[in-house]
């Protein structure tokens, strides 16, 4: 603890690697600044960094710093630090991406990298793996083949690791799971009625997915309440262009939507969510073939059947957006195409809030709104939410509902509050796994 | 109507045939007799008749004939009529199925086969015929033409109906579906989110199944409660080899949780129902062929993927045995595998009755427990029973459920009943899909 912050290793970056982007925040771990009491959080944000299109070139690059970041051994001035939407040609592929960054963040801050200790990668798919683990030779061979039940999930991660490891070989990798979240998902509500000998030998089970999403939820609603987390029951719905819904029991996962793959469960951008297990096989005889799209090409192994599935389905093929606001506004117009597209939405969630609110005994703290669909649409909060009343959970204040932008916080309600203990509350949570790695990874002494 | 009972083509054969079995029942239509309000019902039982392991010869035949049947042309006497799980060594397939049947009910029961005026098929998946229809040339191969969409189900049908047309031509053969009842669900329910283009084009939509049934049962609880079938709001289960679930709105299907073909949704004695759609591609490399299996040879174009979950899955596959009455008395007797796949069935039963309670607003007049399972099951019953007092529903009465089989009768009352108006019943619905085909078909002038 002598050091000084300048010499310490004290940065952390969280990566998050999509199939076509790369999502990047540095942080600075407070643990040796004294007194350390003063910080609510472990960390704080540095600067965050995303590349887009990164299957579809020339890829968008954005890196915006923090103003009161510590760059002070920067020798550039802000204009050519922050920059939004850069075409790059460079970029090729993850590695090019990664890379880029690096270079980046180096030459437009000043930042020297070697003060960058961990490395937080969000890897989708961690089977069995119930703890974040440090990259090894072994431990990434394991990754990689664990990577056969999700081989359109993990494979981005895995380049970046890669990337990783020869860009900034000072710093440790880690790999953080978005299963590990739902270890706590009993036997019977996790197997499938299949044949167990081939579920056991082959890891087919409801593993659940969003998990860094749900803890970084958790904790800041427990926050939020001022209660420990392992008091609360929430049903927590993560609706993004992958959207999922959990039930939390005394701050476990209880039960979740997504399955064996982020396929299951809710429709989203692209993705069909759950449907007839038949119905592959109407749509195409060719749905066991390994596919031969360019756009696939680092994914092995994936059949037709899951990339029409994964990436030919949900709101695109509803509608021809993958934008919800649209959908939502086109809807609200009275176009019948976008109406049908939302109405299906809104009927999937309360399938799975139904479902939830029954499984925890009617014994629900709140309904959780996040991701970019729970954070930012009103009008599908609206419509979720006036359905609710029936079962127990508060009004939606309308006034509230529109103005959630104007609130700061991770956490903001939405409902009409009443004196009634009994009644559930309605919350909106900006969720942020890039911050809740880096904040594990930051309270886990065994990583320093 | 001045021709007597005896001239007159005044009986009523339905066939239920499943893909092992054929059961048939022969009714007696009461419109001809004098006073016809007499009759609570419009057709009266006559005979029952079932043969089993029709695919694994030798076949079992059993033929029961009620005893205030009216046979008084008869000229044998009542032990040869009535034979139980007798071994028919000619019974080879549905066609010869059906003859025996034929030739013991004229033999044995003297009955003339030419007064059977029609013949009512359970058909199980009718793509968009919403009524029963009478079989031509024409609307025969309609019929097959759907079974594209379910050849693992229509096929042993079809096959009884052509045997039908030549062993009794004078009969009408009329199908019945069971995606009929189903008719009334929303679009945005029954769509999935996919392709629209080749889901309109190909019919990928949620049918649903089990519709004769639930249409009996609709109608025998709006007996029971004395009031309009449109006027209630019901959860019914229908809970046999093959599982499904219904909410019921103002006397409609609302939704259902089988889907384009009765594989989805519930798990069964030998089905998945619902899994990951990723799933299948993960348990074999060859999900998408064309099954050879010999048992599958009258179902043309039925994948591996297909045959595995439907025939290779469920209970049978988590414990060895498709009798839930075992798996129910191990799991009580401590057995962990049979205690897996009991509460494994409970939470998923869970999740469509939570789900259709809120999209039924809580306006719920009865939970209805129907099927082999839903009828027979006390222990089954008591654990769904004992999750619901959460949710409004009133206390399971032990006693009345533990003798359900001491009341006669359609509907049985197993809750504790309060002077609570808004408090939601418990049923028990001893369910009877060919009677309801006889019944409709009875009712429908067209037909006569």
């Amino acid at each position: 603890m002598s050091e000084s912050n300048a010499s310490r290793n004290d940065l952390v970056l969280s990566v998050n690697a999509g199939s076509s982007s790369l999502k990047i925040s540095l942080y600075q771990a407070l643990k040796y600044e004294i007194p350390s009491s003063n910080h609510e959080e472990p960390v704080k944000l540095l600067l965050t960094s995303s590349i887009s299109n990164i299957s579809a070139p020339p890829a968008k690059f954005s890196f915006k710093l923090l103003s009161d970041a510590d760059t002070t051994t920067t020798s550039n001035n802000d204009n050519n630090k922050n920059v939004k939407d850069q075409l790059i040609d460079s970029i090729k592929d993850h590695a090019s991406a990664f890379a880029h960054f690096v270079h980046h963040l180096v030459n437009a801050t000043g930042i020297n990298q070697n003060r960058i200790a961990h490395i937080c990668h969000r890897v989708v798919h961690g089977g069995d793996y119930h703890e974040p683990i440090v990259i090894s030779d072994e431990t990434y061979h394991h990754i990689e083949n664990l990577s056969d039940l999700a081989p359109l999930h993990n494979g981005a991660a895995l380049a970046v690791i890669k990337s990783c490891i020869s860009d900034l070989p000072n710093a440790n990798s880690i790999a953080f799971f978005d299963t590990a979240f739902h270890r706590s998902i009993p036997s019977h509500i996790a197997s499938y009625a299949i044949d167990q000998t081939i579920a056991k030998k082959r890891g087919l089970k409801k593993y659940g997915f969003h998990g860094l999403s749900y803890a970084f939820i958790l904790r800041s609603v427990a926050k939020f309440f001022q209660r420990p987390a392992d008091s609360l029951n929430l049903i927590v719905l993560h609706l993004g262009s992958g959207a999922s819904a959990c039930a939390i029991r005394d701050g476990k996962s209880l039960d979740t939507s997504m399955g064996l793959t982020p396929l299951n469960g809710l429709p989203g951008a692209t993705r069909s969510g759950a449907i007839d297990p038949s119905l592959i096989f109407h749509y195409t005889n060719k749905a066991g073939r390994i596919t031969h799209d360019p756009n696939m090409a680092i994914n092995l192994h994936v059949t037709q059947a899951e990339q029409i599935l994964n990436s030919k389905s949900g709101w695109k093929s509803l509608t021809g957006t993958t934008d919800f606001a649209v959908i939502s506004q086109r809807a609200l117009e009275g176009s019948e195409m976008y109406r049908t597209a939302f109405d299906l939405f809104v009927d999937r969630i309360l399938n799975y809030i139904g479902s939830y609110h029954l499984k925890l005994d009617a014994q629900v703290d709140a309904l959780v709104f996040s991701g970019g669909i729970g954070e930012k649409s009103r009008e599908l909060r609206k419509a979720v939410g006036q359905k609710l009343k029936c079962i127990g959970y508060n009004n939606l204040d309308d006034e509230k509902n529109t103005r959630v932008d104007d609130v700061e916080g991770s956490v903001v309600e939405i409902d009409v509050r009443t004196n009634n203990e009994s009644e559930k509350r309605i919350l909106v949570c900006r969720t942020d796994e890039q911050f809740e790695m880096a904040r594990q990874c930051a309270l886990e002494d065994k990583f320093w």
